[in-house]
Order: structure tokens, then C-alpha cells, then sequence
């Protein structure tokens, strides 16, 4: 059964267990939970984590190679500013997607850029939890393909 | 039955059916049975437009009120110089989805602005045909927790 | 009679016919029966037109000329694109007045460039459906000047 | 009678009296006269007056709160760079006309940013003398909508 | 014989009609008159349009495929501003040849970027309708050596 | 007793004499008493002055050396385009601190330029008039080093 | 007795122990002793820490709800580059004060655009180690009002 | 005999008072007594002043006209700002030359722009008092030639 | 019989001679022997040369006068850095083409600026050593029209 | 015998592991071997380190004073984005020479920028592994002629 | 007796010969005579010369030192472009003034950057050949009081 | 033996011979003798040449295919500005390296950009004459691997 690495990054570890009223009260935990499920539904399993630290979000990308099948990587801030995520993308060799929760370019100029959009397969935004769920889909069906292909 | 209007924008006619090798077999045709597919499986239908006027696209826009519950839109080339559409999309009402079959983060920088995104819920990009599915389980579940909430 | 063309772009066809407490109630057949009381009062006819499609009101202006002694364009979103119209402007030969229901420098940054300002001989805006007014009185003025000059 | 103070900004002191032939032979003294006249028939009095001095425009702005009804400003250069006669506007509590004589868009890229428009309702330009009277009468529109509303 | 799709953006109909002493007297007719004769000289037809119309335009570049064996553009305004135009002509497959009457460096900053030169072979500015014989020229040499090739 | 002088810019006159719901009750005068008490507390005077000209504040800066022992600026909106008081503090020899209300890094972009901040000792923004307080103890400390050192 | 969280960024671990001719003698061991003492002195204790890890203080500042009533932050290098902290400084929910030792604005143009300035109470720069001082006595000014308010 | 009118902006008034080691010992007094000695020397009389207030030293370029042959302006600081002097300058009818003490295009970038330079006959810069010397000879030969032209 | 003066920029006397699979088999000297025959051909002649020397292509250009009728000018790399030919190009007082073997406009974005495109007649870019020939037909045209007119 | 720190930044453990075809065959370790052998040749030892961590790089960085006798850094994509590192740099008082394997000039333009640079005595890359062999040749030198000197 | 190196950069050498009435009748001839005139007077001589080449340019003041007591330069185009003559006017370690026939600033934006003005004493501007007079006072005034002091 | 090209630009002709005290005492004779050293030690002969002329440095790399195995350039000013001498490199077909003495990155922001950069195989900066010798190694490695390949 082919495993998807869902990556996290900072300040996701937060999500939901204050100031629901503003950001929703589903946790990190719940979206891993329903990430659990729509994997399983789809025949795949998921490795779910989160981080803080730039560095370690980049150690894990090196270490996906051979064990996953692909990555789904919500980089949060690091989004805007790590070279080095980007690095690691474009050298992993794995399909790679890229979530955010909200919609980013209604937010500050500063959060326009990506670095993480031109080493991506394609990018999903704006559904919140919903779109780790897409997210996987998309990934399931890029995976059967490359392996038909 | 809620509808989702589901727009092309100019060049998408074309799609598929010069230069298969470079652009994929699947011809906009193909696209929208499989939208019509997806669609009925979550209890909708859709109503799927192409057009390489920029004014007709604000048209379709514009007349979607009160007839569809949502709009995907790929608005190819206008999605990087259209205020006008920008301004119908904020106008109408309705949840909005962008879809871009391409990665466009890959493509020349006058392809990273878009004035779609600011006044869109969400943005699906890089997946092929298989981003409007992705679209219309996003837009369905929008809907249906607009009518519950 | 001299006769003042009165155009409007996209967009400008939906005012007040949808969300009024957040546009007004006036609707574009509101402002177009006041501009054409108080053309009258000043001894004026008009011809008052809308369109989405940023050719055909290319293609009005080029056919102003010879019918109309003047034009007063509020071009919408076309007025921070279009070239095209900007062109047929400076070519026409008649005096021009761009209008703006709201405030444009109180908005988006993209929204404070005007294609259509630098050829028109003045502009007005942020005072809705009055603005129309004070245009064909002031339009009315330029070609009394003219005449007499 | 509601009091509209009217304030012009510097070199607006030399209009007319010199170079008649390149900026027309109407004096500052004559825009007055035809603004107190414009005014008398709207059943209002104008408080009109100029100063090279940005200081001291600042100090009539914020002087007119509690003495007039709205402010008709042509900043003139300072248009273009004083923060202080932005925030002296914000902070008055008045309904503020941006008025100039030329069209500034046809000038030199500098004089295309205002530090007015922004906080005024609305900007009224290119048409000489006239402006003043047409912002005359855009403000008792709006101060009889205020007092109405 | 093959043919040459000749299309013409906005404006470009008022051409000579209008202030000759300033546009000069040679009319769009005129201009399609010496492309004719050119063509035949050469042993080509000529398909000669004119839009204003930016949709019209990206269909009949769409169009081309199979019926015109190269592209000669005055996309007028349009050179400035269209994207759409601009992924027409990369993907029509065609040797496309970029005409413009005036030298567009000698205009505003605004008309130095063109969306039509990098996805032209060549470029031709500044000739006025012989602008357009050099492209006939020019063209059917292109298609010579490419049917030679 | 070593004075300070404390000079406040354009606007700043009007501080909580109006609108006290927005900016507070607190007016000038307020802050100018909270300024002498806690400079009486430290062995110091100070010179409170307001002005809302731009040359009037230059000449005050000009005039404080060989009187007081530093200067304490909010130079309100000056702070972003005076060019002339930041030449005068940098001759006049003595320790700057500047000062401001708000946090203007939380408001337009133009305001986040400041001629002062390069030729002050040190910067306080954001704490409402404690900030006074705050700069007169951090005067009174660099006054006392100083005098050490 | 409420607890102050003071987070200190890069390289000021480094303080005051080598080339104290260059950064003057002061350790960061003594800014904690003088934070301590004048924390003490207003009824404020002080939890006083140091990182040259990004992820690190991330994590810190997430951990501050519920333990500390405010944070006082010198973020160093990652005051210029890090999206994450300011993510974290919003989300934290409590009262931040910005401090600098040098004169940021003094220094080379990538130092003037501070990532905690927008979402600060307030800054303080300037002032080497008695910034500090004045920082703990704004916070415990803020702290007093909110209780208050 | 013709007068020239030397006008000073703002912080000249303090040249060579203080820090003479820096700023050179020559006063502006010091530099009027040379300029009236090169005047008479050359059949002129000057009329030399100095103003802190960006709007007397308007005023003054206002007066001019009728009583002076010729401006010679060292507007300081004001030189990087104003478009009030600009448009003095502009409208006065009169040669005009700039000067400045020192050469600004050693010194900070935001002094590399004039707002008098593109209203000037000519520039001299960086021969300190001197070059005052250099522009009323200057000034003499224009006003010579204008005579006899 | 009129002489037209054909100038070729550095790098140029490189063509054909090496790398024949990436630019070609036609060397500089084909480009001249096929524009010599176009020119004899419209009955001209041609001068033609190559430099690797900006200061030689400027001296080249001021000696034209006089002697050539027109000048055809592939400037190469100097095109985009060159003030001093366009300087020269301007004061020559003759007709001048620009001509670019490849399309400028395909290729790095500091070859997009030209120096000399505002100071010529117009342009011919991207057609090889064709361009020459349509450029000679160009100038032919142009000399012959002035000669009339 | 003097001792080299030799700092590896993110990514660059992944050398040679994955892609040889792409990267080439030779790994981190490969390096650091004939960065040891030309170490020794020259009386020098190496310590040499990879961290994908910013904030490790910074202690390191930290650390090195007392121990090494010079850094030589590949910051990998710290390079682009790092002020703590550039800070770290410049407060070691050691010689820096910044390496990279490939040359960045002519890659994307984010890459253009080196925060290490400025802070390095010298640059080398482009030459793979043998860059590093190089930079211990280098610093070397310089640390024999700082004991010289 | 000192001498002063008097340097022309490209197209000086065409002044006057062609088109008087544009850029006056007075040749480098006349500017050469009134510079040998002006400098006897001050007990000066001058070497005058001018050249296309800007290596040329960039040797003379190389062997200039030693020879000349001082350099004025009219680098023509090449003050907008040349690092060579600026990297060789620094190193000259003679003084340098900068003079331009024309006022630079009335003309196109590239002319507003100036190689030469960071690296001269002074610059002086837009007086014709009276300018090189100037240039020769002030130089001589330099040098005198070199010698003094 | 191979021969290496060694090309110095504007300026380094100076070096060494002038002020010693500022930029050492080697000069580019010496640094040619351990050019020449070093080749010598790696089975290499050099041919060392220094030019102030752009077009003459153009004219050398042209001449250098067929005679020369590589290439090391210290362009000197044309660095930054020479877009002749980054089109001789790239037509060239030899290895080149990139040699500065000082570190470019320390000094003014117009140094930071290299047209040589980005036609380099690397490139070395910040070691004096030094720097020359890595170079000719790093080339003696270029080559022999290229010959083994």
C-alpha cells in the first residue's frame, strides 16, 4: 500500500485549539483523521507530521525518497521564504502538492510568493481541511498514472 | 438539482485537438463529461461554457445569479489581465473556484498574477482535466455547508 | 441639438439591481433618466449605452464622430486595461469626460491607473450618479467654448 | 446658510496675471466671484482663500470643523507631497472636494499621485474654473443628502 | 496558392479616413490593395481582416490552422495587452510575422512591450503600409525554405 | 536642571479634542503635563512646542543648541518627506529621540518611511503618550552617559 | 505576579564576550539582570530566553498563552526574514513589544523592513540594553490597562 | 542695474556658526559679501535671503518677476521635495540656476533627485561658496545675451 | 547613384564562421554579397563594414553625412548599451533601419531595451540575412518618397 | 596545526546519492576527502560539517572563534535568505571564503543574491568539489600572511 | 605654468559643423579658443582633446597624473554608461570637474545617471561653452588653494 | 603545452604602479610572473594581455578559438557593463573563469551585476593576484578533464 508524507509546517500545530471563533475548530488532528480516512477509501496510507523548524521540514523531504510514493506539503511561512524547501523538492524526485488552508492571495502582498509552487505538480488552496483530502486524490491519481504510464 | 456553471476562457476550444503530443489527447469535450460524470455522482448538474470573448465571459457571469449555486472558472489567458471578470466575480455573489489546467507557477512571471484568485474561494492548479473534478467536490461541499450553516 | 454619447462598461449594467444595500438603489435606468433631464434642461440629447465587450465600445466611439459633440465614458474595469480604447479616444477628435461612480483612488492599487485620463480633457468621480450630471453640464460648457472659440 | 470653505493651495496666487495666453486670463479673484455666485444660487456661502504656505492650509482644515460644511480643496503642488494636508483631512471630519484646474494625468508622472484623493469624497479635474463650480454644487448635493440621510 | 491570414487589431479600420494630415491619406483598403498585389506577385493569396474585437481576433489565429500557411499581425493596441492573443499564436503552429505602422519606441512606455514578439518569427515597425509588403516578403520566404527544409 | 526640548508636528494639536472615541482623550496638553512630571522626577525641564510648519520646526530644531540637552520629535507626517529636518537634526549636534503614537508600521506603506528615524539615537512608536514618558527617561539616561563618559 | 516572556534572536548570545570594543561590555547575562531588576521593581517577573533557532522561537511564542501576560522580543536577524514569527505573533493572542539594541534604520537597507513591526504593540530601538527597561515598563503599562479596561 | 534675486532654503542660515572643522568657516554672510563683490564687479546689484518656510521661499520666486533679471537658488533641502518651487520656478519667467555647496551625488540616494534642476537654465554644484560666484557670472552672461538677442 | 551606409556591431564578423549547426552557414560576408545585389537591384550602392569598436561605429556614423543616403545599422550587443551611437544617430540627419538577424525579443531581457530603436525609422528584426534585403527595400522606399516629397 | 571549519549547508548531504547522472558521482564524503588530502599538503586541518538547520550553521559559526583559524562556507540556499548567518559571519573576526558548487549566475535570479558574500573575504564557484580544494588554498594563503603580517 | 586636461568624449567632435540652428553655431574649435583664453588669464594652459572611444578617454586620464594639475571632463554619452571612466577618474587622485553643454535633467531619464558626478569635485551644467569657462575659474581656484593649504 | 588566454580590462594597467598604499604594491607585471609560474608548474603556457578598449578585449576572445585551451578574464568595469564581451564569451566555445581582485560584493550595488557571470564556468573573487593562480589551476582541471571526457 503506497504511502503519501503529509508535511505541516509552522504555527500548524496551533490549528484549532485557540481562537476557535476565527480559525475553525478543526484541529490539526482532525484533519489528519479525515486524511486517515479519505487515504484508506482511496488504498493508500499517509504519514502525517508537523513542524516548526525550516531544517527539519527539509531532512524529512530528503528521507521520502524510497519510502513514500509522494508529498503533500502545507510549508505554511516557510512557503514565502525557504530556498532550501524548495531545494529539496526539486531534488526529492517525488510528485509533490502543495495545500493551503486559506485563500493566500487574499492576504498580504508578502504572501503572494511561493517557493514552493514552481517545484510542485499543482497547488490547492482555499478549502481548508477539505483540501488535504483533494489534495490526496489528486495525488492517488497522479501515482496510478505514473505507474500505468 | 443545484447547477454549477463551469467557464472556459479563450484558447481552451483548442485543447486536445492540435498537437495531442504536447498538449494531451483529452479535448475540452472530454473535459466536461467527466464534469458531468463527477457532478451527477454528488447530485449535480452543470452547465459548461467556452468562449474567447472577454465581455461574454463577464455576461455568463453576471446572468449565473439565481440560476447556478456556484462557478468554476478557467479563465486561461484573461486570468492574468481581466479586471473586468475580476469585478463580475465579486459582484455575483456566488462561491467561485479557479482552475488552471497547468502549473502557471512554472510559466513565464506575466502568468503568476492573477486577478482571479483575490475574489475566488479557492484556486486548483496543475492537474489537468482532473482539476475541475477536484473543483466540483470542492464547490459541492462549499454549497452544502453554506445551506447547512 | 448636440447630442453627448454617454457610455459605460462592464459590469455597469448590474448597479442596483442586485445587493442595493451595499451599491445603492439607483439603477443605471436611474442614471440615465437624470442624465437625460438635465441634458435636457441644458439643451442637450443623449445617447446612453452599455456594454461588457471591450471592442464594441471601441467601435462606439469611432461612431461618435459626426453624431455626437461630445463623449462621457465610465469605462468600469476597462478603464485600467485597455489600450484599445485609449487609442480610439485620442483619435475620435471629440472632447471627452471619464466619470467614476466611487472614489478609484480609495481602492485596489491596480484601480489607480486610468488608461482613459490622460486622453480626456478632465474627470470626475466619487459622486455616484451625480457625477453623470456635473459631466454634461460640464461637457456642455466645452462645447459652448467650442463653438463660440 | 451652510459655509463651504474653499481652499487653493500654492502659485494659485499668480493665476491670470501673467502668461494670460498659456494659462488663460481668469484670475484667481474670478474663480471666486463665479464660486460665491454658484454658491448664492445653491443657498450657500463660500470662505475662499490661498496660501503658499502648507502649514497653513493644514491650520484652516483643521479650523473648519464646527464653522463650515464641507471643503473644496485645490492643494495644488502640495497635492503631491504633503502628508500633513492628508491627515489634517482625515482627521476633520468633513466632506472634502479635490479640485484642480488641468488634468494632472496629462503632466508629469509626479503630479499623477495625490495625497488628496484618498481621503476626499470625490476629485473633480481638467475643466479651469468651472471645476470649482461643479464641486459647488457635488457638495450641496452631498451636504443636503447628509442632512436628509 | 497559399495564403497568408493578414489580420488587423482595433482602430486600425479608421485608418486614412480620419485626419489625414496627421495619419496620412492611405486608407486600410489602400493597405490591403498593395498586399494583394505584392502577394500575387510572389505567387500568394491574402485573407485580409479587421476586428476590434480581442475574442475575434484569438478565433480567427485559431482558425488559420489548415486553411492560411502563415500569419501577418497589427494587433494595434492589443499588442500591449493580450495574453489571449499572445497563447493564440504559440499554439496556431505558424510562421506569425509582427507588423506595426509607426516606430512604437518613438510612443509611450506603455507600447515598448509587446505580447506578440516573442511568439513572432520576426518583427517589422516604422514603414507604414510597406511595413506590411516587407512581411508578405518576408513571410513567403519563410514558407519557401520551410517547404524546402 | 538640563532641559529637553519636545516638538511635536503638523496635527498633533488636535489630539483628543476630537473624535476622543478614535484617537483617545488624552489631548496634547495631557501629554505635555505626564512629560513634565516624569522629567521633574528625573531633574530635567522641558521645552513643549507644536507646530504645524515645516520651517517653523526646523528653526526650533536650529535654535535648541547651546539651550537644551536634547530633543524629543514627533514630527507627525513631516516624519515621511522632510528632507529639511532631517538636515537640521543632523547639524545641530545634539541626542534625537524620535517619537510616535501609533505603531506606524500597522498603517500605509508611505508611512513607513521616516527622514528621522536615520539621524535619531534611537526610535519609541506604538505606546499612545507613555511613549513621551519612555523617550524623556531614555534621553535623560544617553544626557547622563554623556555627561560621564 | 505576572510573567514576561523575553525571547532574544540570533547571534545575541554572543553579546558583550567578544570585541566588546566594537559592541560595548555588556553580555546578555547583564540585559537579563536589568531586566530582571526593573521587572521586580514594577511587581513583574521575567522569563528571559535565547535561540539562534527560527523553529525555536516559533515554538516559545506559541507556548507563551496562558503562561506569560506579554512578550518582549528582539528577534535579531529573523526580525528581516521570518514569516513564521510574525504567523506566531498573531496567533499568540497577547500584548508584543519589538526591541532593537542599534538603530536599525542606521544600518543597511535589508535591516529597515521588520517582519514583528505590523504585529507589535509597539517598538523601541535604539538604546542598547536599557531598551529592554523601557520595554518592561510599556508592557507592564498595557498590562495594568487591559486589566483595567 | 540689473538685480539678481539669491535665494537660500532651509539650514543655511546655520553655515559656519557651528562645527566649523566640518561645515568650513565660511557664514552665509561671508558668501552674500562675495556674491555682492562678483555682482559688482560684473554692473549687478544682488538681493540675497534666506528662508526656512518651503512657502515664503515661493513667495519670493513669485516676486520676482518685474524686479529681478535672474534667480540664483540653493533651495537645500527643499530642492529633493518641493514641486511648490518647481512650479514657482516654472511659471516665473525668469533664467534660473541652481546651486549647491557640496556635490549631492556623493550623498544619499534620496538627494540625487531635483525638483529645481528640470526648471533651471543650468546647475553648479560642489564648489561650496564659491560657486555662487560661478553662477552670478554665469547669470550675467545669459541676462547679457537675452539683451542683446 | 545613392550609396547606403550598412554598419555591423560586434561579434558580427563572427557569423557562419564557426558553429555553422547553431547560426547558420552564412557568413557576414554572404549577408553583404546578397545585399549588395539587392541594392544594385533598386539601384544603390552599398558601403558595408564591420566593428568591434563602439567608438568606431560612432565615427563611422558622423561621417555618413554627406556621403551615404541612409544607414542600415545591426549594432549587436552594443543596441542595448550604447547612448553614444544613439546620440550620433540622432545628430546624423539621416534615415537609419535597425536591423537584428535574430528576434531580440525571444532572448534575455536585458537585450529588450535598444538604444537605437527610438532614434530610427523603424525596425526589422528576426529574419537572418533576409532582413538586410527588406531593410534595403525599406530605406530605397523611404529615399525615394523624400526625394519626392 | 591550524584548523579550517568547512560548513555545508541544507541539502548538500543528499550529494552524489541520488541523480548521479544529474549531479554527478561524487558525494559529500567525496569532498570532504580531498578537502582532508589538500588540507594536509598544506599543513592545515579540517573539520568539516553539513546541517540542513539554519540555526545550527549560526552556532557553529559562533563557535568557530578560538578554534579555527578560517571558515569556508557553502551556505547551499541559506546563502539567498540567511541575515543570521551574514550576522554570525561578520561578528567571527575569522577569515570567510564562500564556495558553491555550481555557478549560481546562471541559474534563477532569487539565487543572484548572497547574503554571505559581503561578509566573505573572497567567492568561489562553479568548479564542483575542487572549489573546496581551492578555498583551503586560498585561506591558506591569507591566514600565512595574516601571520606574516 | 599648470596645465589642465580638458577631455570630450563621443559626437563633441560634430559640434557646430552641423545644424547651427539647432545646436548653436559654436564649434569644439570656439569651445577649445574661449578655454585657452579664459585659462592665460589665470595663468593656466589647457590640453584639449576629444575622442569617440571611451578606452581612449579612460587612457588619457590614466596619463594624466604627473602631467596635469587637474581634469575637466564633458563625457558626453558616456557619462550615462562608462564604470571604466569612473573607475579611472578615481584612481587619478586629481581634482575633477564634470561639465555638460545642456541641462541633462530637461532630457530623457537615462541621461539623469551620471558615472562621472560621484567621482568629480563638482559639476556644472547647462551653459553652453560659457560652462567650460567656468569649469576652468573653479578649477583654478582648487588648485591654488590646494597649493596653499 | 596548451595556452591559457589571460585578459585584463580597463584600469589594471595602473595597478600596483600608483598609490601602493591603497591597492598594495604588486603590479600586473607581477601578477603576470606567478601566472606564468603557476602555468609553468602545471605543464600550461599563458599569453597575458591587458586592454582598455571594450572592442579590442572582444577582438582578443574572438581570436582566441583554435590558439587558446581557455580563457581568464578580469574584465575590470566591462564586468558590469559590456554586453559585447558577454557575446564573445558565449560564441567563444572555451572554458572561461571570472577573476576579480577586490570582492564585488562589498562595494557599490552597479558592481553586484556580471555579464561575464553567466557565460562562466565559475568564477573567483577576493583574492588579489592570488586569485589568478586558482584560476589557472581550476583551468588546467577544466581542460584535463574535457581532454579524459
Amino acid at each position: 500500500m503506497p504511502t503519501l508524507l503529509i508535511l505541516n509546517g509552522p504555527n500548524l500545530n496551533m490549528l484549532g485549539t485557540r481562537e476557535p471563533g476565527i480559525y475553525g475548530a478543526e484541529t490539526l488532528k482532525d484533519i489528519e483523521a479525515r486524511s486517515t480516512a479519505r487515504a484508506k477509501a482511496l488504498g493508500l496510507t499517509i504519514d502525517f507530521r508537523q513542524s516548526n523548524m525550516e531544517g527539519e521540514l527539509v531532512t524529512w523531504i530528503q528521507q521520502a525518497a524510497g519510502k513514500a510514493s509522494g508529498i503533500i506539503l502545507n510549508a505554511g511561512a516557510y512557503t514565502h521564504t525557504s530556498v532550501a524547501i524548495h531545494d529539496a523538492l526539486r531534488a526529492c524526485g517525488l510528485p509533490v502538492i502543495e495545500v493551503h488552508l486559506s485563500n493566500i492571495y487574499k492576504r498580504e502582498a508578502f504572501r503572494h510568493q511561493s517557493f514552493v509552487a514552481p517545484v510542485a505538480t499543482g497547488s490547492i488552496c482555499g478549502f481548508g481541511g477539505h483540501g488535504y483530502e483533494l489534495a490526496i486524490e489528486a495525488l492517488a491519481t497522479i501515482i496510478a498514472a505514473t505507474n500505468k504510464g
